[in-house]
């Protein structure tokens, strides 16, 4: 609750941005429990529990942030719950493999996401999500098992190819809802996404921005599906 | 997979119950992931993934320590399973407030073991536990969030008191299948419970001290209810 940093009022989106990080991460802990019961031994299951406990830590920080900024954390969050459970509904993973793919894809975007606040928010903002996103990217050890797996087994590679999709089209599905709703929220992502040529803010030109932003995200996609040795 | 400490050979139980108390945080951990549901708000549900991640990072310690001992982690773990899945099986909280109730009675009985696991084993192991321990009693903010609910709703008090009795019972019944199969551990704390005056090790001797152990559990555990504004 230290309002340091109050005084600089964040870029409107900011805050969305950073409630959508935050209950994305705090949702991403609980449902990377639910693939427990798929690991394949004990320590695969005390590995899943570590990704599991990062997600924490950077729910955690967001939280810390929002707080800085002077918002109310918790109402921040609030607007991205339904999008967000209804994303984890709609790919509920079956398999350890089908888990592991989809906390790779999920961290990834993520990870695009932080990038967006680095690049818009306060300097201590900034600075706080680099941590998170140094640690999004150490998810590699993640790819290089799926590759692996399906190095050994090639029959793997449509049935997983197939799932990464569907993974990034409920997540498209549910963005644009999210972006019509919180139209201050997609014009940020979208100045990111196209460099800052977006600018005014909240018009129906930001909507098509989205479109490009939504172009972005599928281009960063295919190269994460590259890395597991899957194709698009 | 450091060495240093593997020359002075552990007081055999000890890695038992490393492992037992290592299987039961990492099982906690994704547990409380289940109770993420019937938490009543997005804060509750922050803070049940706070206690969540500080059972990870317990669960990486004793993991740490297993190796530093020479054992290997999984194996060390693996005899745990059966009963503490059992035990959480037969033990699913089908509210908030019973969730916190089972939290704090948990945590009180590692707490338990934890202390035992300090006064056995070498003292780098001993040390390690010794942050456990004091994490572990953190645990009164969820007493106190008890009470509270108990002193607004008097008429809760009798369930979860019914509910607290429960998890003990089930506890104990699981206990004693493990220290029939495991007697060195059983020996071992049933040695922390009484004072060292069990000694021998192994024999029917300790079943007889285990069920001393059990009853200085149950007295613990009473004084564990009336921190919460329960009754035995």
């Amino acid at each position: 609750m230290t309002e340091t940093s109050a005084a600089a009022q964040p870029p409107s989106g900011v805050v969305d941005l950073l409630g959508l990080l935050a209950y994305a991460e705090l949702v991403s802990f609980f449902r990377l429990s639910d693939a427990a019961g798929l690991a394949p031994d004990l320590a695969a299951k005390g590995e899943l529990a570590g990704v599991a406990a990062t997600e924490y830590r950077h729910y955690r920080m967001l939280h810390e942030r929002l707080a800085a900024l002077g918002a109310d954390p918790e109402a921040a969050m609030g607007p991205f719950v339904e999008p967000l459970d209804a994303w984890h509904g709609r790919t509920e993973p079956r398999t350890w493999l089908e888990s592991l793919v989809k906390t790779y894809v999920g961290d990834g975007i993520a990870g695009d996401f932080y990038r967006t606040v680095a690049e818009h928010a306060d300097a201590d903002t900034a600075e706080a999500v680099r941590g998170a996103v140094s640690e999004t990217e150490r998810a590699e050890a993640v790819a290089v098992r799926v590759r692996t797996a399906v190095q050994e087994d090639p029959k793997l590679a449509g049935p997983l190819s197939l799932w990464a999709r569907r993974l990034v089209g409920e997540a498209l599905s549910q963005a644009q809802l999210v972006a019509a709703a919180r139209p201050e929220l997609a014009a940020l992502v979208a100045q990111g996404a196209t460099g800052g040529e977006s600018g005014e803010g909240g018009g129906k030109g930001d909507l098509a921005a989205v479109s490009r932003l939504f172009a972005g995200l599928t281009e960063a996609h295919s190269a994460r599906l590259e890395a597991m040795g899957l194709s698009g």
